[in-house]
């Protein structure tokens, strides 16, 4: 059998010997239809059908009503357990499907926009980190069993980052020619991390595996690292308006990072783990384990009633001042030339949290609503069922997907053709509905007629319109993608 | 303090009492010069310095020549370390930083257009892969050392996933509704993989922690899987040749993966760890793991005579057969609705080592050369020294930096501008040199003349030239970026 399928495979081969890769050769020509598929290039001109997708095709009914070993369940990991976006793996570990990998993607590039919008420089720390260097932060031990440790073929100890603290503050104390002209330095990852949590539950809410966004931030003083924490925390909230997620900034714990100054980004819900007191009166807002028991006066303003609300964490802030930097001996030096220990912050965002936090308040309970910006797709094309009157308009319908991923730049990979045509359109608008795609566009008995429209669903605005061609176009050339 | 800073902060907060976000708000109407930094976005708007670059705007003199604790180096550790691309962390595991991080990004993208274009959608799996899994493909206790092994606090056994055959094949195993018309399936990711090698060496080359692109193929017949075997091989040929890497594709093991048939992608180098034989006569080539002792006699046209090379494995493909699908029982209905075990295959390559091969064979001992896709950045613009007759040139530098960005959409984020300008412009263009990025433009004494010509010089063709605004365009807009 492998020799028989060597020699097919020599077949195909450039012909001088060994070497494949002389220039960017297509193999269009061959007769072979299963070669045709590698030259289809991702062009937008072959349409993305749903039939192929992996795996909202058939949405799974009754999936992620309960989840297994009893863990707590949420609306947003039961949508999402039911759309195929994720699937369960160990307990806190899920799958991330390709639906959902695509979202991830788009809120990595708003990441990358704000924060490089403010300076930010991307990097990538090992998961691996060295006990020394945990043991010299004193949070080998303070970190307990929420740390992952593991020890290598050497019986070298590691722990798996949860955050890099150490991590970075020992890279800087390595570069030997750090300038004071070179502060503020803002660096950040976006990387996997890892929590033994003791009940991972909700789905991506509270997991073990999970993506953050950590910046870390040097600079020459207390007052430039103020500006600079200040700088972030509004960058933060431009990033989260742009999601259009109402997020409350509250004064915070600073819990075992360590540090001065705290502050969380919460999302308000009622499946939130976390409780907020916000004033009525000023603009005052803390997590309630900031403040004295049974605290119902602002001391801020000393006039409003603090009420009580749920939140999920989806932001973390903190000035840390010296701590890691006294440790590491992280400096730069002075316009004298003199080292000088580095002022430090550090900035957490929840990246597979936001996603999970952002269904989680904008969905129903039947159908997820996603971020404008982060929706895996952001139009779906529903053809007219087979062997009806409008059957012929099948051919329309992959024009027009076609079409729109081809003269809209911003809708490039963006558009995905229904071609389950073997169900009704009543059907499929419901499985769209559930997916949550921002425009779904019905290709049915309206486009057929002497002025053929085409039956646009908004589901931000709830409204069906009929649209022209030249009115959907108009329509979809505005949307913002990323 | 905490009480100062928070006055501070809340005069920059909205008035609605804790809620951030209401729209995207700028605060650039503020005239703290700090908070500029942060209305500032990445529109190409401000020049990106290398003065603030983390962190080759010093090139490490001496660095990476020997190596901690002993370890074996080549030419791209040594050239990577001395350019501030990567940075020693434990043994075999490195900080990427910036620079890297953005040539990753670009390696990436080129793979998501490769891997999609032949139909492959991306998922990601959990790090965190159960020993059970593991036990029942028997590779628990055949991975020996080589995998990293861990308890949760539950006692739970884990590894740290190298690769994930199991992983997939379980989760196409739980997907009950999978139908013959799903198929070929092809699920790839791409993230960090670990390796507890016993001697991690050659910088990116052989590391513990390391980034690769793992795809998984499901058909429903031998020969199905066969053409998708070829298909995904053909998308690895021209990936290579998008990057100029001459690699050659030569029979191999299946080692511990197992499987029917493989072939791995070679890059010829000098530190290659791979012993290749390539036939003289025709296009075979083989790893020597998979021949006969001694044997000198190409075994496919028994004419030519066999030559020994060295190489570096960047990709790897295997047909697996049903070995894992049997195990997990990964199954789709058959056109009967008959349930019908899956054919596999997987594909892997070395994101991190592709990267670090690319530099290793490409580059002189003194200089990188990057795949002209993958430079970090295409062009650095210098402007003349400081107190220099030119000096009045500086404010066109940094024009024609802010231009180049805004105009050539393919050179948005791609342009920086070598704003130490305390260095000799030869200082300068020797660091620029080094650092490898394939276009650098002198602002210098002629284009202070009547009729100003810019100083271009192409790392590719090593000529330089004395281009017009216009010509200078003309060359730039012709620059391929990913």
């Amino acid at each position: 059998m492998e020799a028989v399928l060597w020699q097919c495979w020599r077949k195909l081969l450039p012909s001088q010997p060994g070497v494949l890769t002389q220039a960017t050769r297509r193999l269009s020509s061959s007769a072979d239809p299963a070669l045709k598929v590698s030259t289809t290039r991702s062009t937008g001109a072959s349409p993305l059908l749903v039939s192929r997708l992996f795996q909202p095709s058939s949405l799974r009914e009754g999936q992620g009503q309960e989840s297994q070993s009893g863990e707590k369940t949420c609306k947003s990991q039961r949508l999402m357990l039911q759309a195929g976006l994720i699937h369960p793996s160990n307990p806190g570990c899920y799958y991330y499907l390709p639906a959902t990998v695509r979202a991830i993607e788009k809120l990595v590039r708003l990441i990358d926009q704000e924060m490089q919008g403010i300076g930010g420089q991307k990097l990538d720390m090992p998961s691996l980190c060295a006990a020394e260097l945990w043991r010299r932060s004193k949070r080998w031990d303070l970190m307990g069993r929420d740390l992952f440790r593991l020890k290598d073929r050497h019986d070298a100890e590691y722990c798996l980052g949860p955050t890099h603290e150490e991590a970075i503050t020992e890279l800087l104390a390595s570069q030997g020619h750090l300038s004071h002209k070179q502060l503020p330095l803002l660096l950040y990852q976006v990387t996997r991390k890892f929590r033994d949590e003791p009940r991972p539950r909700f789905g991506l809410l509270r997991g073990r595996e999970f993506y953050m966004k950590d910046m870390y931030t040097f600079d020459t003083s207390e007052r430039a690292a103020h500006l600079t924490y200040q700088n972030v925390c509004q960058a933060y909230t431009r990033l989260f308006a742009r999601l259009g997620l109402q997020c409350v900034q509250v004064q915070a714990d600073t819990g075992n990072i360590g540090g001065k100054l705290s502050h969380e980004f919460q999302l308000p819900a009622e499946v939130g783990e976390d409780r907020l007191l916000v004033c009525g009166n000023c603009a005052f807002s803390a997590n309630v384990e900031t403040m004295e028991p049974g605290q119902t006066d602002c001391p801020q303003c000393h006039k409003g009633t603090l009420t009580e609300s749920k939140g999920i964490e989806v932001g973390h802030t903190f000035y840390l001042g010296t701590k890691y930097s006294h440790i590491f001996n992280a400096t730069f030096s002075n316009p004298q030339s003199k080292p000088v220990v580095a002022e430090m912050g550090c900035f957490g965002l929840g990246v597979t949290r936001i996603l999970a936090a952002a269904i989680e308040v904008l969905s129903t309970e039947n159908a997820i609503h996603w971020p404008g910006l982060l929706a895996p797709y952001q139009v779906c094309i529903l053809p007219p069922k087979r062997g009806s009157k409008e059957e012929h308009l099948e051919g329309l319908a992959e024009e027009l997907c076609h079409s729109l991923g081809s003269t809209i730049p911003g809708l490039r990979g963006e558009v995905v053709l229904d071609d389950r045509t073997q169900l009704t359109i009543g059907r499929r608008l419901k499985d769209a509905g559930c997916l949550g795609y921002p425009y779904v566009i019905v290709v049915g008995r309206s486009a057929a007629e002497d002025l053929p429209r085409f039956e646009v669903r908004c589901q931000q605005s709830g409204e069906t319109m009929f649209l022209s061609r030249e009115g959907l176009m108009d329509l979809l050339s505005r949307v913002e993608t990323i």
